[in-house]
């Protein structure tokens, strides 16, 4: 694996997640991995389980790793190509990223979609930039359409809590106050895609994700319905892609209810967090022992790590 | 010990003080204790000497460290029960404590109070919601009420300094332009009076500390009674307690004078940092030789390095 | 070397160049020197490069690194004498600097100037202030009026590049839409005065650099006759010294354009970066092969390695 940006980055899924769980069960393996080498980690945006699991990760590898927020600790970067930078970007990332890789063998970038350009969004302006530009491998720590760490993770759950080989798993949107990105619902929807379990993506009219991503599953607007016999059921907001960005009227009665709980075979209940309590989620279905969203974090660790030890090796 | 979060979480203070004294003496004698774990340090507020002083101790303990201004690198944290969640706040303590903890075998948090609820300031929420929620050992950086890991580097500070067994320490309130916690008043006062040490705290009327904390020590409203004799002055600001959170009319003349100093027994001036001169303090106080703010600075880093080994050696 | 403030606290500045050539060739080669050993690094304004790359050189020489955004993650500093802090400054740097260096075996600094105060800024009262108080080396990371881990990496890249014992090395003035510090301009003037090779500075007028920075320097305002035959053009804005920190009208015709590069020796292009494309150099010139502005960016490690490394041995 050269890069991690997206799932066509992956050889094979399956032995990712499998070395994933490895990597859980001995996570000193690859210490000597790692050594006299740096991750860079870069924040466009808020981070608080991805900054920490890939820290963790990176020095389970015995790598240095250094962190840094980009907008404020450093300076704005201009991603559009022959442009005169007289407006608030003051460095272009056809140096920025370049430079960085002098300094870092690995790096990792988190930035959010803008929700306004819908194109430079579902282009990955700025992940498929440090791609272009950096000559080093890249891990995409959440991107404006895809979080492929948090769904390598969500895979590695359910396979440690799976009881059957092939579980009935939902994805169901849930209500937020705030327009989300895609990001989580379309990288859950794509890896999915790539195992036989039986999937089904459940939202409301006008938030069908974007049909690339949805590619083979079940779209369903009926919540009831996909909740039936499930045995995972993960919830997440996202803002509608079709009304671009946007948050729809209505839809409040999408939370995921102890009540609605009790029509699936005793899911286990997911979320990448961090979420909102009362409106996606009711407090007794996330406290129940059903709920594995602490767990789903801590594989953060495993999946990031499984990530870097394949470039690392490949290196 | 468990946690350090209070005093109650210490066995014997003295016991502390010296191991803080033996780590000082021989830095590096336990640097394989820590080996393969990490220590995260959660800052809800600005920090320096805590800051660093706390990732040196940690690094001659061989541990790894990440630092997270939660705020600013994450989210902003809800620590109330049973809320909708529907305002600013991204993230329950209940997900945010137990993920930070799939990530770090120790948590450090710092959190200064609202000033504005009392109730909640002085039942600790935030760090006994951590230490209620994250399952791992839980140091205090400095809470709403108290900062230990001042308190025990101002006793190992006077157990060096100290040239009678039983010094007059005196805890003097003086000027601020702010409305400052209680925390490191409180705390010093609690931590003084687990000592046989004689402790007078001296404060204008409106500026008791809470009972709980005052404790056993001699109060009284005149400085200059309080000066007479003293071994140690050890100058700080709070707003009111009773007055919750106030700042009181006048009271600009109790800052700490070379006039006052000369009632003393030629004391050792002593402050937590960072310290407004001209306000709280002269600076012919401060830049004398029996200013000792820098020693005690530099203790915080043997405090907190005894308070981690005993922790990492209770796991 | 004690400190690495300005070139005055360097014994042989060719020495220098060749230990950082030497750091390149063996990146590990001292990694047992910083052992044990710890670098705090303050930055009062953004920084990526140096930022990075510095944390990257102490990782190489084995040393721990703590990074801190003084007014953000701390508190703002004073630094004029006896003054009453009432303020929004908590700190007086006659508490910090010490304090710092209880924690810290080298302390790095960034400290750009106020572009207002120009005694002030030329007194570098900044950097001259952690000298005189912290009591441990301090390295300059860029200061009001100087950037000499980026002149010393220049020197090295010219070192590399040069095809002839003596080159012609242009600082040509570029045109910025902000007011910028002189620092880079006077630290390069500065340090190429060091060396034997031809050197001119080009800017307009109203724009000549102090004359203590400029000094042996031959110095045109006529762009044109500086780059002809030159080898090495490195463009730079700042702001007026004469007037002091502003923006004098005109002047955008000094891009670095393809057309002007044509009167060179095949120049190489530099600049220190960040870099606005369209305003300072057109994207034919920084995209051509013969910008070495990556290399230098690169060079920016081995430069304050070899700094570092230097002071280490003399610890």
């Amino acid at each position: 694996m050269k890069h991690f940006i997206n799932p066509s980055d992956v050889k094979n899924v399956q032995e990712l997640v499998k070395a994933g769980l490895a990597q859980k069960a001995n996570p000193l393996s690859h210490q000597h991995l790692g050594k006299n080498k740096t991750l860079g980690l870069l924040f466009f945006n808020s981070s608080l389980r991805t900054r920490l699991s890939t820290q963790k990760a990176a020095i389970n590898l015995g790598m240095n790793v250094m962190v840094m927020n980009v907008g404020s600790d450093g300076w704005q970067l201009e991603f559009d190509e022959n442009v005169i930078m007289n407006g608030n970007k003051a460095e272009h990332i056809k140096e920025a990223a370049p430079v960085i890789a002098q300094y870092c063998d690995i790096i990792g970038v988190r930035s959010f979609p803008s929700l306004t350009d819908k194109k430079a969004d579902y282009e990955e302006q700025v992940l498929e930039s440090f791609r272009k530009y950096a000559g080093v491998p890249i891990v995409n720590l959440e991107s404006a359409t895809r979080h492929p760490c948090q769904s390598l993770a969500d895979l590695i759950t359910i396979a440690e809590l799976k009881k059957t080989a092939r579980p009935k798993v939902v994805l169901t949107w849930a209500p937020h106050i705030r327009a989300l990105p895609q990001a989580v619902g379309n990288s859950f929807a794509e890896w999915l895609n790539l195992t036989d379990y039986e999937f089904v993506i459940a939202n409301p009219e006008g938030y069908d994700l974007a049909p690339e991503y949805a590619g083979k599953a079940k779209i369903t607007h009926n919540q009831a319905e996909a909740f039936a016999g499930a045995d995972f059921i993960y919830a997440k907001n996202w803002s509608s892609y079709k009304h671009y960005g946007q948050i729809l009227p209505g839809n409040e009665d999408w939370i995921v209810s102890a009540e609605k709980m009790k029509l699936t075979n005793q899911a286990k209940f997911m979320h990448c967090l961090p979420v909102r309590r009362g409106l996606i989620v009711e407090d007794a279905v996330i406290d129940s022992a059903d709920s594995v969203v602490i767990q789903q974090a801590g594989n953060r660790v495993w999946s990031v790590q499984a990530v870097l030890k394949e470039i690392l090796e490949g290196m």
